[in-house]
């Protein structure tokens, strides 16, 4: 199938006379928005850098009539490739979009343009006593409009849900160039078709968004944290259990595994690591951090309590957090597995699928033979509160690409046997188009491309991405 | 347009050859489910007991061979009659297919067929520590495939979200007879169109819902309420933003305006009738009941928190529930409202707008003028955090009919001025059909219409439901 390209010369010169000075032509610009946090580099034929709806809609009803893509992109930290011009085209550059309209305390919600960082949302709202719960790890660097074209989550999940539970509304321009409202202002809403959530995750593919109203929530007064040390991640996954039943919401529970935690072991406080009954991760061990969220007795009774229930569940190591700085120290462990990773790796493919959390154990039992069979490495850490398990599979050289390709691939269908999905943040973009099919239904994905039909008839916006080639 | 209608002759014959005792089609059996609480009666063609999916699949399969509507049914507690046969047809009761398939505590998730009652999962979830929080005013008697179908919300809507926010994955029958499985089991998942929150309260008019994956929380310990009385709607509201502004997150925010106040004030206890500067709701006051969830000690304190910020808002008078005794005979001045407005009326139109929590006081404020031109009284309740707030419309006599219909659409364009929507809860079935195009552009009316085609080409699942006739 042929998907709309780059606009031709005629066309390119029409756009230069048409958008001027905010249509980008030169080479760094466009290697600029060449690349996202996928390792793919694929430069556009040019770049808009949208200013308003009517631009927008101008750039598409273009798009159309010379069918040229149309690609929007938000801050490129995406690790699908979703935002990337694969068939060339223009980029439309949304970052220049980005003024809060309101954050209201009296309707507790928001209204922002799609170029907003996350970050920029969570401090205008704080400052008003509310708060923006969605966190992808990106939060400090991408947009709400890419949060919500790629329904972004993060370790709040848990308790708070992902992007699409707080997009109450939202303005979008159709692929055809005309404009659109869907949702609401309002927490509730049941009036007609769900576009809303349609267009939210649907990475750009059915329409430029160009405004979110937003739900906010009350902002807790602080968080509290504890990890624990398990000899293997059955008792881990117990004691998240354990948790869970005696009525307590954790705003965020992550998971080490085994491997994950030799890498940063030496990160651990010595009272811990003597309780272990050899060097960590010698003996199958499992580090759960979970936090709490809300008022600050609240949150630290939660934890003492939480404490206990983990050492029920057969805890080997308590690391406490009583103050802001061991909290942070905690995290720090959490959070050096990344980089550590990237640090002692050559090759390395980021997968996350995600699992009934009851069976993470499975799935990280499953590893080892996968491991084994290809020669390769994974760790396995993330978000156990959901099941969205990040697997890091790696390789210390370039020569094991292939197999660790073909790990990937595997591990995706382990994901899919134990009930659970290719990928819980992701999404597909270009990098899991190929493996749709593993998950998603005939049936099922000729409603989806009937639907992207029916929004964008000439295929002109953000073509091939999600859908594998019509062939497969 | 004509829509599918009942099947003729041969096909019943057809029909009860092929589906023996689950066909019914005794005037007993088609008048029980000729009705809804929407006060219309549409009485089907035949009934079709569902006890499975092959059967449903048989059904539509012959509906499209031989034209005839097919309109699913829960427990038929829906006020917009989007369960009703209006040109006939046959009506599929869901109701036996009713087993709870799983209750998972490592998972924290549900797997139920539709015909569970919502009190029923309740139950089952708080055997095993854990909660489904969607809470229709229906929850003892309503379905969760009906729940699903029209994503049923309630007071907890301001702290837990509305049905759609529990909806993992479905399992469906599509108009075409295909099975099809969208969404995933785990509370993460972005591959794909997001179909299940498309299928989510599309009134039955996409797909025949068959089994749900719902997500699942934590039990609160418990739960613990104040009310207060305000001077005005204003005060009530800056009240409702102080709580939400300084960390609180109730699991309800109830709203009673000062006709349901003079309504019911004989319930409140006397030392908070003896503080208000006259009888309940001569001096335009409003009624707020604020509920917390969570640890015993922590809803304590939050409610003592929120009833010192309910008196630095003006609160005129406070009615504290110190026990679980107190707190039911709050709620029971708040429930009361509706019996209440039922037996002093003949005429009833129930409206459920939602506008921006910030704006309640204003479309309040809008009512009064609306009586007056109609000749007729406005009771406005409901939940006041997420501005979903009924209006009951009523007048004494039937002859005042016209009157009470045309100030229930002055209504809705006026909820809609404010930035609102016309259903909060209710949904558009048949009732709100005509007004559609009063909230929904015609670029989204296309689109959805297309939605509809694409799933249904060839209109026989729910027809008519929703949207106006294309004349229109």
């Amino acid at each position: 199938m042929n998907h709309p390209g780059a606009p031709d010369p005629e066309t390119l010169s029409l756009l230069k006379a048409e958008f001027g000075p905010d249509l980008l032509t030169s080479t760094g610009e466009l290697a600029a928005r060449g690349r996202d946090d996928s390792g793919l580099f694929l430069p556009p034929a040019a770049v808009l850098l949208a200013r308003d709806e009517t631009q927008i809609s101008r750039l598409l009803v273009l798009a159309n009539e010379r069918r040229f893509a149309v690609i929007p992109r938000g801050a490129g930290t995406g690790l699908a490739g979703a935002c990337l011009a694969e068939t060339g085209g223009v980029v439309l550059d949304m970052s220049a979009m980005n003024r809060i309209i309101t954050v209201d305390e009296k309707s507790v919600t928001a209204t922002v343009e799609p170029g907003v960082l996350n970050i920029e949302l969570r401090r205008a709202a704080a400052a008003k006593g509310l708060f923006y719960p969605p966190d992808p790890a990106s939060l400090d660097t991408s947009t709400l409009g890419g949060n919500a074209a790629t329904n972004a989550g993060g370790p709040a999940c848990v308790k708070y849900g992902t992007t699409r539970d707080y997009v109450l509304g939202l303005s979008c321009v159709l692929p055809t160039g005309e404009a659109l409202r869907v949702g609401t202002a309002t927490r509730k809403g049941v009036v007609g078709y769900d576009l809303t959530r349609l267009i939210v995750g649907s990475e750009g593919t059915l329409g430029v968004i160009t405004s979110l109203t937003l739900k906010l929530l009350p902002l807790p007064e602080g968080q509290a944290c504890v990890a624990a040390v398990f000899a293997d991640v059955g008792a881990a996954m117990r004691a998240i259990s354990a948790v869970m039943t005696r009525g307590h919401l954790p705003s965020a529970i992550e998971f080490l595994d085994a491997r994950c935690l030799r890498l940063v072991g030496d990160l651990l406080p010595a009272h811990v690591r003597a309780g272990l009954p050899g060097a960590p991760g010698e003996h199958g061990e499992a580090l759960v951090l979970i936090e709490c969220d809300g008022g600050q007795g609240e949150t630290r009774r939660a934890i003492a309590d939480i404490e206990s229930l983990c050492r029920e569940c057969g805890a080997l190591g308590i690391l406490p957090a009583p103050d802001e700085a061991a909290r942070q120290a905690v995290w720090d462990v959490r959070r050096s597995v990344s980089t550590r990773i990237h640090e002692s790796c050559v090759v390395y493919i980021p997968e996350d699928i995600a699992v009934p959390v009851g069976r993470i154990a499975d799935m990280v039992a499953a590893l080892p033979p996968v491991e084994a069979r290809h020669g390769i490495d994974i760790y396995a850490f993330g978000h156990a509160g959901d099941g969205n398990i990040h697997l890091n599979l790696t390789a210390p050289s370039e020569a094991r690409r292939p197999a660790v390709e073909a790990a990937a691939e595997e591990c995706v269908r382990l994901a899919l046997g134990f009930g659970g999905t290719m990928s819980g943040e992701h999404g597909v973009g270009l990098a899991k188009r190929r493996m749709l099919p593993l998950e998603i239904a005939p049936v099922s994905l000729r409603l989806q491309r009937g639907i992207k039909k029916l929004f964008d008839p000439n295929d002109i916006l953000n073509p091939g991405k999600i859908f594998p080639e019509e062939a497969c």
